[in-house]
């Protein structure tokens, strides 16, 4: 881990590049840090110039006559590195370079880069970039604004990292409309060598940084991410954009599991199990921001609204409906008081009508008498300017009211007019209520608030005691392995399963008819053949399942009939028996589970089966090793969870016994990291609400 | 149909109830319409005053030297009817009571309701409202403000009609952020006599009414709504809020589709079959009304993106996919001449990446070139200002190039300093281009360009003969309702199904055991036995449904079986025949169809089928009749599509028997009004593609 301190809290800096001419980055740079009332010195770097903007100037940064705690580097690509090579000379231990023209540009900007971060990293120097827009510090002890953005970021308590750092400028240039500040920025550039899990750590340890939000292309180690996620998100909100969505990253591959991992699938995965809110869009990712940034998290997740006109108060109900957020059902003695301070044309049913000619006193009392009702967590505020302005007053109450209840988050959408935002400035300078033009920006706040309430409540359940046979299961492994055999065999696959515990139809493995009419009489009939075979992957293609077997005659027949078409097929050799199961009756609902292996990770997939995995796509991911509570999020994560219910003509299955199966193929895979991919589909869930694995396949790195 | 023209367009207006209180709204109402510069004369009525804010004032309207086209009522409820009264001795046809205090507070007051409407009723007086915010007509040769919405509502080409009042007044405050523009608005209010229908029909007519957008809660008659909105929709866009969608209106009934038939889904039916853009939130139904003020229609649908920095591009990538909108494919030559024009790091792939360095000059060269191309329909350009202000210049050469190119759609996302509206203003008061903050904004509204687009170039495919046996329908339904029977059994209903050509397995009915093996012999085995019974209606419940046989042997043994479950049932004689069907094989993919009537309107559905139908819920409603193109849309509606191609282990079954077998549906109750309910469920797709209902049940009012 690197440590950041000295980098973002400096006390001198030397803009190495800088420039009079004006809107040039080496210009920008200088403008930007002067602005920001530096708490410390600046110093500037061009042979050329004695003085710039103000500030004075050396014609290297060996000329300089301090010591500099960071160097922000502004000079052509080919320039950096001796530039670099001085700074060390300096003993300049933080750099950041904006200079493009290295990994970005292509083969030669990729040696530049390479040449410079292994520099560093034999002088123990950190470096920020190259190719990015620079930092800012909006701490009011430090002010330090090393970035190259045209106007100077608002003051708040988000850090924001970024890939790009032309985002960083766009975002920051919206702030004064977005309604939030920053406490920190770090554009990550090229992340040679600092990367976004860097910045995690120094912002999980920064007690400015209230919220961390990331817009990401990609993530530099996934399961450093997941474990440095996972642990700050039990302290501070992460949110992020991964960009990139639309890629699809699945590879080739044998199983349907693989097939459907994309790498956006998989990321959702990772984000979820890491406890980090993933925002789709910009615009959103900012919405919850703000709303996080001036909301306490609730106890609870019942909203009450207090509108001034019906439409607005329906159009919200809606909105809440869509996010699956409750209306509190008030109570007698709330319905009692806002009866007794609103007009009695007003509806006091949540949402709370105070009808249009409502005065800002009317507002508050019934915004106080809501967030005094034990049934009401959030409060949103509905407020439509018509006839007579109320907007301040009631922010101005409302201000007061969050400060009497500060576990009670307060949100309002205000449709007023565009002056209003300059006149809370005015008159309430500290008004700190999350505002909203629609409905829906801030209902989709208010979501994230009770998504991580309830992320920080869930606690972590230990994962069951799963009572497995690992031994047996190596045993089969080496067995395969020593065989060439790279895709097990559906009876090697059928064993390993049963080994991890998996939930399997009886069966057995027979060589002979007169193995199978044993085993189909210990089983019992109906009773299903399949063959197991060492190259044969898809066992319905050459007919080798066959199904619904009623009795020792029929067990004959078709017996005779598998072995006829495997010496037709030239199969015999590669056979190395036949699977005997029990048919499973009455089970028309199908899941799906599997693993497959990306990179390091095993991602473990869960969702509706049969000929619905295609069509459908209601399936999930999490990494593995899968914790209890990823287990019970992928139950719950799609549709599939729908059908595990009580349906026409079946019953109910337990949940717990799906939530263990998945734990299972996980530890299957952790204890087996040389597994590649696992199918168990389809998953049926029978009319008794048995779930069972009625097809195993296993296939090896 | 009512004549609005007067209403919108007056030369004389009289506001009765006018006040000199700061924020009444008869106070505001005098304040409107003199800033308007109404193009006309205001006078004002309030016995009190002679003049109030400079506009002269009466005692009653009688006493007004004019003869006044429109009135403007503000008094109390009560006196409401009373001063209408007046206005129609002043021979005043058209009235707008802002008033309220009417059918919204309850009983007593829609008797004061009633009694008003029916007095302009019988007197041929046009009155809009009670409790509405009033009209504005923007028109320059009118300038008509008959609202108390606190500010002047921009000039543009939008038609908005509203059933909450509060809410156009909300809308206007925001006009200037949402850079649109009204060209008329109508509160309807209470909707009491002239309502949403009339205002469509006017602004039909209205060539200044470019596109029409409103919030509504209810439609007044839906047949009506059908007919002129599709009239409309192929002349200008039609952009519809409908709120409430959170209520479920699903009635009890013995159908799936009846449970289904939620009041939301229906009218999302009704608006697709409509031509009518349905919008779920206000935010996104305002980035849309910018994009079709601003953009004439594409070509196609392919979207070229100039962007100066990569990951915005990234986003907008993912955006657009998530939108099924295709990114061009530049040609070679589009990209040699990109090439020509841009630095050497710039991306001349789609997106086009013109780096942060790009010139305005650029960004023109840039875009016109895509402008340029044939394999571009629709140009985003993105923009975020780092270091130097381009956004003026650019957004210069862009309205240029709108000009140049006034067949390709352009839209805008800058993501720039705050002051950028206010610098457009001053320095290209023409500009017209549509411009956003984020991309996914831009993006929906391009999305509904190119709906739109599609919706025009469909055509109207006329629906194929379906030849049908209208009489032989009859009969078995008169039979029925001779015999008192309600739900039809399900003899019947396969017999009605069979002379609607729906695609049924072959089947017989058989009163007896020699009946059913020569049927069965007829069809070949296997075979299903379903009782047809006069009173059950849930033939499974009682083991009425007989799948699997085999031979005559299991045919005999089945058969007993049932006989002796009806003695012990005692459900003897209401049994009119057991139903012999071919057993349906290899079928294991469900649609559902069904047809249920809600109020006047047969609402067809048509979806995922099978223990699916209510555990995913992809079903879609659209109207009765169907004509073609909803049964096109009503195939592709829901993932239902995705299993009707070519699946694991089955063909595709083909789309014209699905649009023909929803046709049938449609006519059959077009013919029969009088059912209440038909299920096709499920309507099975067999391994070889082909369709087969297999089972029925229509129901009777």
């Amino acid at each position: 881990m690197k440590d950041l301190t000295k980098m973002m809290n400096p006390k001198t800096i030397a803009i190495i590049g800088a420039s009079p001419k004006p809107s040039s980055v080496g210009n920008e740079l200088l403008k930007r840090a002067t602005n920001a009332r530096f708490n410390g010195k600046i110093f500037g770097v061009n042979p050329k110039y004695t003085e710039i903007e103000g500030v004075a100037c050396y014609p290297s940064i060996l000329d300089v006559p301090s010591a500099i705690d960071v160097a922000i580097i502004a000079v052509p690509a080919q320039n950096v590195l001796s530039v670099v090579q001085q700074c060390n000379k300096a003993n300049i231990k933080n750099v950041i370079v904006v200079s493009s023209g290295f990994k970005e540009v292509g083969e030669q900007g990729k040696i530049l880069q390479d040449e410079l971060v292994d520099y560093c990293n034999q002088n123990n120097i950190n470096i920020l970039g190259p190719n990015c827009l620079g930092v800012i510090n909006n701490d009011e002890n430090v002010r330090f604004n090393g970035c190259f953005a045209p106007i100077q970021a608002e003051k708040g308590s988000i850090g924001f990292a970024t890939q790009s750092g032309a985002l960083a400028s766009g975002i920051i240039n919206l702030l004064p409309n977005l309604k939030i500040g920053l406490a920190q920025m770090i554009s990550l550039g090229n992340q040679a060598q600092i990367n976004s899990l860097d910045v995690l750590e120094m912002w999980e340890r920064d007690d400015n940084i209230k919220q961390i939000l990331m817009y990401l292309e990609s993530i530099p180690d996934t399961i450093r991410f997941r474990e440095i996620a996972t642990r700050i998100s039990k302290k501070k909100p992460i949110l992020i954009i991964k960009a990139g969505r639309s890629e699809r990253g699945a590879k080739a591959s044998v199983s349907h599991t693989g097939s459907l991992a994309g790498d956006d699938s998989t990321a959702n995965g990772l984000f979820a199990s890491s406890g980090v809110i993933r925002e789709i869009y910009l615009r959103d990712l900012f919405n919850t921001a703000q709303v996080f940034s001036k909301c306490p998290l609730p106890k609870g997740d019942n909203l009450a609204i207090i509108t001034n006109a019906g439409g607005p108060g329906i159009l919200a109900t809606d909105t809440a409906n869509d996010y699956h957020i409750p209306l509190a059902n008030l109570s007698t003695s709330t319905v009692n008081k806002l009866r007794a301070v609103l007009p009695p044309q007003a509806s006091v049913a949540n949402p709370v009508d105070v009808i249009a000619s409502a005065t800002a006193e009317q507002y508050e009392s019934a915004a106080e008498i809501l967030l005094n009702a034990r049934e009401v967590d959030i409060l949103l505020v509905i407020y439509l300017y018509i006839a007579g302005r109320n907007d301040i007053n009631i922010s101005k109450y409302l201000e007061n009211l969050k400060a009497k209840h500060p576990n009670k988050p307060i949100v309002a959408v205000y449709m007023t007019t565009p002056d209003f935002d300059d006149l809370v400035k005015q008159e309430i300078p500290s008004f700190d209520i999350p505002t909203f033009n629609f409905m829906v920006d801030a209902i989709h706040g208010i979501s994230r608030l009770i998504e991580r309430k309830n992320y920080l409540n869930r606690g972590d359940e230990a994962t069951p005691n799963l009572n497995i046979d690992k031994n047996r299961a190596r045993e089969i492994m080496e067995s395969a392995k020593s065989q060439g055999i790279k895709q097990l065999t559906t009876m090697q696959s059928l064993q390993i399963f049963g080994a991890y515990g998996l939930p399997l139809p009886r069966f057995g493995i027979a060589q002979t008819l007169k193995d199978a009419k044993e085993i189909s009489n210990q089983i019992s009939y109906p009773v299903v053949l399949k063959l197991s075979s060492k190259t044969v992957t898809h066992k319905t293609d050459i007919g080798g399942v066959i199904t619904n077997i009623n009795n020792e005659e029929e067990l004959g027949f078709w017996w005779n009939r598998l072995v006829d078409r495997l010496n037709k097929a030239n199969l015999v050799e590669s056979l190395d028996g036949i699977v005997v199961m029990q048919q499973v009756t009455g089970a028309n609902r199908e899941l799906v589970a599997g693993v497959v292996k990306k990179g390091d990770v095993h991602q473990l997939m869960f969702g509706l089966g049969g000929i619905f995995v295609e069509a459908l796509h209601e399936v999930a991911f999490r990494p593995c090793p899968l914790t209890m509570q990823d287990a019970k999020d992928l139950v719950n994560a799609t549709k599939a969870k729908n059908i595990m219910g009580f349906v026409r003509g079946g019953m109910a299955t337990d949940l717990k016994i799906v939530e263990e199966t998945l734990l299972r193929l996980s530890q299957l895979v952790t204890d087996f990291p040389e597994i590649a991919e696992i199918d168990a589909n389809p998953l049926m869930i029978d009319d008794k609400g048995r779930l069972l694995t009625v097809d195993a396949r296993i296939v090896l790195e």
